[in-house]
């Protein structure tokens, strides 16, 4: 198959790897063998039993983002600190790897005020960028922990991370929520809950035991009960990062149902979207970190 | 010991009892059968287990309210619609129980639009009112389901519930935030939150990952982090309830220190506190739900 690097993204859940040539991809595959569910010594054996099919004599580069950075996973990639282009300086190399792999892992990013910090989104960024020469704007990186990230002339300037997903996947599954929230969805129900959450951003709380409270009084329907729950949430990180998006160029790199989600809230207020295939991104910028190793080694 | 009667607060996750004789408290027992942990015939069992020692020959009235009065409580106590007194009816009896009790369940309050309901605060708000005739002006109850209650003339006019306590515990326990938080607390860094969420109420999902980066980045104590986490959702409450408390006459009943950390926050916004011993109330207003029945009997 002849591959001539490996490309990794390595999250908090999930191992996802590609075998590459150039930018084009040979074979693919994943594991749920995420950050949080590996010891320090786990991380070569979750890649290799991936990718073994893919290794021959001479070595091979892998290059990885995201959690498989922090001070618990593979090796500690420090971050760098924002204003700073994506991905400033050259990966991290793995050390003591198996002979038949050179492993390297892409640094995050870290904001000092408002304290922030990215990773694994750096990297997409990077991967955009390389397709949209000069651009200048904001991307919104949706998500578990969704991201503004503020770009100037090649650099990050500033970023927020909210725990939108987080909180919409706690309430949906953990909390008495649970018993009111179906698998279905409504257009109209987010739309109306994602302007209530525009206009009135602070009666969250309120507005989430009322999903509660109309399904015992009322019988609502469990699909409307998510798609609210989701306006809700998505309405008030949009009230809060509405300088962000306000008259700006806006991209969304994300998971494609979600991205779109994001994009009809946007739109909605009169804002010009654009979305981007994140796995795109993500392969494109890990390309580019790739080369990195390569002007230095 | 001549039990006169058994009062019972009966939750979500609890079974509080108390051994009474007219508005004297004679014994008191408790257990974490709480109604999610209890199928439909298991109720009594669980009751008699805590109370068996107090009963004799002659039935004993038990009066309960709380979560046992839902449809999959011991004994479905259909909601009372405001705007009504806080217990304007009897309560219900609970059908075919063991012959050394007569068991009745306060029912709970509902609100149509915006829609909202109530169990056991209704019972807590009329012990409330026993104490203090002619008292207009706006009950709040924090817990894992917050309530704010206007009242006026004996009657509760209109109510909300805030998840704020059930966010609390999941951000806490659940999400990323459980490796940032830890034991202690620190009332600047509480009233710092508070104040920053009234102000800027939108910005919770943000807010609350910066806790996490803040920890990252500049190792911040866990106290200060939990004191923190409070306040933004406090003070987020505090702000979509700003009608409520705003120049009026205001009570708190709740847990102790819950109720002072309200009272903290609510003070440092210039509003006028009184606070009330929940158990107190409780119990009280079991004492005339009781009466209720005898009266009618």
């Amino acid at each position: 198959m002849n591959t001539e690097w490996i490309a990794v993204d390595w999250g908090t859940s999930h191992l996802r790897v590609w075998a590459m040539r150039d930018d084009t991809v040979l074979d693919q595959a994943q594991s749920d063998k995420g950050m949080v569910r590996l010891a320090k010594g786990e991380f070569q054996a979750a890649l290799l039993n991936l990718t073994e099919g893919w290794l021959g004599q001479a070595p091979v580069d892998v290059i990885a983002c995201g959690m498989v950075g922090a001070r618990q996973g593979w090796v500690e990639a420090p971050y760098s600190t924002v204003p700073c282009e994506p991905t400033p300086v050259v990966p991290i190399r793995v050390p003591g790897t198996d002979t038949r792999i050179r492993a390297f892992v892409v640094p995050g990013l870290k904001q000092t005020a408002p304290p922030d910090v990215m990773r694994g989104e750096e990297t997409q960024i990077a991967g955009f960028l390389a397709s949209h020469q000069n651009w200048d704007g904001v991307i919104c990186l949706p998500g578990t922990h969704s991201k503004w990230v503020q770009v100037s002339a090649g650099e990050v300037v500033s970023f927020r991370t909210f725990m939108t997903g987080e909180m919409f996947d706690l309430l949906r599954g953990q909390s008495v929520l649970k018993h009111s929230i179906g698998e279905g969805w409504d257009d109209a129900a987010f739309a109306e809950a994602t302007a209530d959450a525009l206009s009135k951003p602070e009666q969250l709380a309120a507005r989430l035991f009322g999903l509660r409270a109309a399904d015992l009084l009322q019988g609502q329907d469990g699909g409307v009960a998510r798609a609210q729950l989701s306006g809700f949430l998505i309405g008030a990180e949009l009230a809060a990062t509405r300088p962000y998006w306000l008259g700006q160029q806006l991209a969304i790199i994300g998971a494609e149902d979600l991205s779109n989600i994001y994009a009809k809230a946007l739109k909605q207020q009169g804002a010009f979207v654009e979305t981007a295939n994140s796995t795109q991104c993500t392969l494109a910028g890990l390309l580019q970190a790739r080369n990195l190793t390569r002007q230095t080694a």
